[in-house]
């Protein structure tokens, strides 16, 4: 039996930075994500007599050596089947003994594009074992996450929160819904040139909790009150207040980043060219539009359909963003003036998708 | 009668960053700070039959109307001697009535260099007018801060720390001299060009104190114990203790700035370069050299002078500085690898020498 599943990507609105558990990918503070339809893994799953598990990404195989997570993520999943399979039928043998895992995955993100594309990854070979040998939500949760962290959040569609829990042994920490899609929101990625060396974000989050008070102020007092208030303009549609609490999170973990020692600089001249064009976009009346940034350059700009063209027409006049990619959402806009910066890449997105079994 | 004298610049090692009273200039946190010696405001100052104050910077009359600091400024100075002429002479008549300040500066600052030449003018001027109308050092010290903020500190050598006090009328806020000058530190002030429209310091300030949660935390919490870290790193001679604390201090700083909605940019593309070519000169044993930035892309790097050939070579082998500049301070060094950044300006200083009656 072959399973196939379709899992988007997920954008974190109130960011998740520092673990409490590496192993275990715990994480010191809870999160809050939308999924972006546009961007998403399609994997099947199947279990076969093969010497070795097997991941193949747009058919190329992944060397499962110095990819650990993988078999990490097979391992933990086998073990719940077996261990069900020892509640269930007190102790008998397991139907699957010797067989394997081939996972097959094809994605559509653009090639070094800095998004996220594990999450994506992960949630989607964990969603179709999950359905493929019959793990409940929490399970296929923990499965996920131990591959990719925040790819518990992609696990559902809708607002997703994820809870850093506070057991050792992680059994409070799992992805749940909050509240249903927001039907009118979109999304404009725009991908910028990495102009600087990366520091990797499992690196980034061990340096910063361990260098950073800020990040623990920002923890003990600072997350759950953002993420209720985010759940709340969500709930009402209050887009301002939900745009606002957006990009001072966003800002808030970049400044985390810089509170590091040595500091960390994920932001590039282009990142702040954007940001500068929302705030203007937004100055004098109710916000329309919010930035958030990953640990990288580029940016996400949140929004309802029915703003999409006038920030398009707003933001190409002073970034350039490939003809193609513009022409795909709007035949109207002409790119003119003398840009200030220049995207590799526009993606366009609804979100809130969950994933979907094809 | 006039008086003329030299007063240094100084930069901060643990920054000031927004007003308990704008009016008053009282900071909402303590600093601490060394003087730049060979930055300076060289100013005189006399007392003149002529209807208005006058203020010449570099040969250019300044305009009072729109410069409206330095007649607050004059005007707080007159008041203390009225004071203290009631006080000693039970009411009796003011020998300067009618007399107006006249007062001829000349600073050697880089022009438009982005660096805090109003620190050392205002602290020139109040020092010239203590002289010349006898005020003591607290009232010299608030005519200089409510000039500008930062002046205060450049009333003294040696390390500075800027008390914040509690009181409404600023009568417990003041800058005292902590320890002697430490005789072997230098600066190198690396002059970059400023990329962004910079948020002035005072607007800025302004914006972080009312929208950044950090920065609340960071001057309740973290700001005293920095300080009091400085001064006994300074009393030991601890340089890379020192140099941690100003470093994290500098981000902390800037991070504040990009936890402020909307975000406030001070560090270039050519800072950053900076800090990691401090961060790898410091690599593998004590930290010998720190930088720290104002609220501009400047940087100065902190270091021991037998310490600053070392510097400077590994430096200049990635920041390209003016090649006059370079020969003031070393003329073995040539920039032969390919620069990842360029300095407009690179000024070699000792640091910590008082201000100066000529």
């Amino acid at each position: 039996m072959s399973v196939t599943v379709r899992v988007p990507m997920n954008i974190a609105l109130v960011k998740y930075w520092g673990k409490r558990d590496e192993k275990l990918i715990l994480p010191l503070n809870d999160s809050i994500s939308l999924t972006v339809d546009e961007l998403c893994a399609e994997t099947s799953v199947e279990l076969v007599k093969q010497d070795d598990h097997t991941v193949s990404i747009n058919g190329k195989e992944v060397d499962l050596e110095s990819n650990k997570r993988y078999r990490t993520v097979f391992n933990e999943a086998l073990r719940f089947q077996r261990k069900r399979a020892h509640e269930k039928e007190n102790g008998t043998s397991n139907n699957n003994i010797g067989l394997k895992f081939k996972v097959t995955s094809t994605t559509n993100f653009p090639v070094a594009a800095g998004l996220a594309s594990s999450a994506a990854g992960f949630a989607a070979i964990s969603m179709a074992i999950q359905i493929l040998i019959g793990l409940d939500e929490t399970q296929a949760n923990k499965v996920a996450r131990i591959g990719s962290g925040s790819a518990c959040r992609s696990m559902f569609g809708g607002l997703v929160q994820w809870k850093s829990g506070i057991k050792d042994d992680g059994t409070d920490c799992f992805a749940i819904k909050v509240n249903e899609g927001w039907n009118t929101l979109r999304c404009l990625i725009f991908v910028f040139d990495g102009e600087e060396k990366k520091v990797g974000s499992t690196e980034g989050m061990r340096r910063s909790s361990q260098t950073s008070d800020l990040l623990k102020y920002r923890i003990e007092h600072l997350v759950d009150k953002r993420i209720a208030k985010i759940a709340e303009a969500y709930e009402k549609r209050d887009f301002d207040e939900f745009a606002k609490v957006i990009m001072s999170d966003s800002n808030q973990f970049h400044a985390i980043c810089l509170d590091t020692s040595p500091p960390i600089r994920y932001l590039s001249d282009a990142s702040w060219k954007l940001i500068e064009v929302v705030e203007k976009f937004n100055e004098n009346g109710k916000r329309k539009a919010a930035y958030t940034f990953d640990a990288g350059p580029n940016a996400c700009v949140i929004l309802e359909d029915q703003n999409v063209q006038d920030f398009l027409r707003f933001a190409t006049s002073q970034i350039v963003v490939p003809i193609d990619d513009l022409n795909k959402i709007s035949t109207s806009i002409t790119q003119t003036e003398q840009p200030i910066a220049v995207a590799k890449k526009l993606i366009y997105s609804s979100m809130g998708s969950p994933p979907t079994q094809l």
